[in-house]
C-alpha cells in the first residue's frame, strides 16, 4: 500500500515547500489586486457566522483544476511526458515496438510522428503505459518517476513546477474551514501517489480520469489490476460529473485555466448562494509560459469570452503573481 | 442544493439519535464480550503513537456496509420498498403501466408476480423509479419518502431502523480520528440525503451503486440528470473497487454482514499493519431478523465459513449487543 511506503523526495518537497503561517497575510505570493481581493472578500464572507452568506464548514467545498492551474502543462501535459518516459523504459520487454507505430516513431525521439495518428495513437500510448498492473505498481513507478524526472526547460523536478500562490491558497482556504479537491483530466492515479504531500490533498480528494480496474487473486493475495479500458473522463461537461459522482454536492469556489474547465465552474457558480469562480490567465511568457485561445495544451478561449459576464475572475499570472514557483528544495 | 434546504425531519431524528459523550464507555450498547473487547484493543493499538502498530489519522480509513450493518434490510431492502412505493405514486403519470409487467403487477399488490421477472423486472422497476429526473429531484423524493414512509413491520420510520450500536462505533471511531465511509450495494444517491444526518457521515464519504449522468442546460441552468444506464455496482468483488476510485487507500477496519462483503473484508484484512474485519450476524429474530446462509437478502454463508480461519470477527446481534435499535425519536 503506497501510503505506507516511505516518500523520501516527496517529504522532502513537503518540507521545503512549507509555507510560514502569517496571520498579517495570508497570500504573500499574491499582489494588490482585483483577484487577491475577491478572494478575501469571498472568504471573509463564508466564514462570517453574522453574515447573511455564512457557509457551514461542511458545505465549504473548493475545488481546483490541477493541470495548467496548480503546476504547469508546458510544453505537454506531464502525464504525457511520463508516458514518453514510460514507453522508453518498457521497450526492451516490447521488441516489437522497434516496428509498431506509434512505438516506432518515439523510440526514435520522433514525438510529432508518433502523434501523427491522433487519439487512437495517445490511448495506445497511455494504455501501454497506465495499464496491465496492479494500482500498487503503477503507484510504485510514477513514485519512481518523480523522484527522478526532470522538466524538460526548466530542469527541475515536476513536484517543483507547482505554483507558489496556489500553495498558498489552498492552505488558506482549508485554515479557513475549506475542504480542497483536485478535479482533473489528468488521471486520478498519476496524482494520487503525490497530491498529499505537494498539495496537502489527500488521495481521497483527488477526482480525475480514470481506467478500469478489476479485483483479482494472485498467489491468493488480492490485487487490483488496472486495465485498457477507459472507465471515466474527467474533463468539461465530465467534471459536474466527477463532482457529483465524488463529492455529493455542489462547491462552492473553483479555479480552472481552461476550457476544460468551464463546466465545472458553471456548475459551482448557478448554485444558490455565495459563489466563486476563477481562471488563471497564462499571460506570463517570462516566468511560465503565455499562451490562451489558440494553445493545443490548456485551450482558454470561450472562458475569456465569456468570465466577464459571468461574474468569473481572471486572474492573471503576470499581474496578479509576485512569484509563480516555489523556491528549489535544495536551497 | 440539497445541502442547503432545511431537513427538519432529520435534524430531529439526529438530535434524538445524538449519543451522550461518555469517557468511562464509549460502546454502552454493546455486552461484554470478544466482539466488543477487539474493537476496544484494535482502536487502542492503532492511536497509540508508542505502539510498534500506530497509524497515523490520514490512514484511518474504516469502511462499513450499509443494508444489515447499519441499518435493517428486512423483510427487503429499504430502497425496494422506496422504488415499490415509487411506482404507485408515479402510476398516474404512466397508465400504460395497468398492463405493463412488472408494474401491473405491482400496481395490483402482487410484488411477487412482479418481481418474477427476475433481474430484468427489478431493473425496469428501479430506473423507472430512479432515473427521468435531475439530481436535485431525486434527493427532494427521497427525503419526502424517508419522512413520511413506515417500516412495515416496526411501523417506525426508516431512519429509526439504524443500529445504536454502530452508531456508537462509528462516533467512537470518529473520535478516535477515522474517517468512516459506506460502502454500500445500495444505490448512492439514495443515501447521500440523509448519510449526514443520521450516521454523521458527509456525502463524499458515501460510496454506492450509481447509475450515470448527464450535464445539460435547462432553460440555461445547468442540471444533471439521471439516465437509466448502470454506472457502477458496488457489490461484491465490486466493493474494492468502488473503494480504490473513491478513497485511493486501502481501509484498516470493514465491517459487514454478508457475503456481499466478502470482498471488501478480503481487501481490507489482506494489507499490511494493523487491520480489523467484522461480520454483523442476524441471529436476533426476536429483536430483529434472524437469517444467515438461506437468505434471499444479505445472505451470509461463505462468510461464516471463513471468518474463523481469516481472523474476521464475528459479531452476533443477540449476544454482542444490548439494546438494538435507537429510541423512538418521539420520546
Amino acid at each position: 500500500m503506497i501510503t505506507l511506503r516511505p516518500r523520501l523526495l516527496l517529504a522532502l518537497l513537503m518540507l521545503a515547500f512549507a509555507l510560514p503561517a502569517s496571520a498579517a497575510d495570508p497570500l504573500p505570493s499574491w499582489n494588490e489586486g482585483a483577484a487577491r481581493q475577491r478572494l478575501l472578500d469571498f472568504v471573509a464572507e463564508v466564514t462570517d457566522p453574522a453574515s447573511a452568506s455564512f457557509v457551514p464548514p461542511a458545505e465549504r467545498i473548493a475545488v481546483f483544476d490541477n493541470d495548467g492551474t496548480l503546476w504547469s502543462e508546458q510544453p505537454a501535459y506531464f502525464q504525457l511526458l511520463f508516458a514518453l518516459d514510460r514507453v522508453k523504459a518498457l521497450a526492451p520487454q516490447h521488441p516489437e515496438w522497434k516496428t509498431e507505430e506509434p512505438f516506432a516513431s518515439l523510440l526514435k525521439g520522433d514525438v510529432q510522428g508518433a502523434l501523427a495518428g491522433g487519439e487512437h495513437a495517445l490511448m495506445q500510448i497511455i494504455m501501454a503505459t497506465h495499464a496491465g498492473m496492479t494500482t500498487e505498481q503503477f503507484a510504485e513507478v510514477v513514485e519512481a518517476w518523480l523522484a527522478t524526472a526532470r522538466h524538460p526547460v526548466s530542469g527541475r523536478p515536476y513536484p517543483e513546477m507547482v505554483y507558489r500562490p496556489m500553495l498558498e491558497l489552498l492552505a488558506w482556504l482549508r485554515a479557513n474551514g475549506f475542504k480542497t479537491f483536485i478535479v482533473s483530466g489528468g488521471g486520478i492515479e498519476f496524482m494520487r501517489p503525490w497530491t498529499q504531500a505537494v498539495y496537502g490533498i489527500p488521495p481521497e480528494q483527488v477526482i480525475g480520469s480514470s481506467i478500469e480496474t478489476r479485483y483479482e487473486l494472485r498467489d491468493g493475495r488480492p490485487v487490483l489490476v488496472r486495465l485498457p479500458e477507459i472507465a471515466f473522463v474527467d474533463d468539461k461537461a465530465g467534471k459536474p460529473v466527477g463532482i457529483h459522482r465524488h463529492i455529493g454536492r455542489r462547491p462552492i469556489l473553483a479555479f480552472g485555466n481552461s476550457d476544460g474547465d468551464f463546466e465545472m465552474l458553471e456548475w459551482t457558480t448557478s448554485g444558490t448562494g455565495p459563489r466563486l469562480g476563477l481562471l488563471l490567465h497564462h499571460d506570463d511568457g517570462e516566468r511560465e509560459f503565455a499562451y490562451d485561445r489558440k494553445s493545443h495544451v490548456g485551450r482558454l478561449d470561450r472562458g475569456l469570452d465569456e468570465a466577464s459576464r459571468r461574474g468569473w475572475q481572471v486572474v492573471s499570472m503576470r499581474s496578479d503573481w509576485r512569484t509563480v514557483y516555489p523556491p528549489h528544495a535544495s536551497r
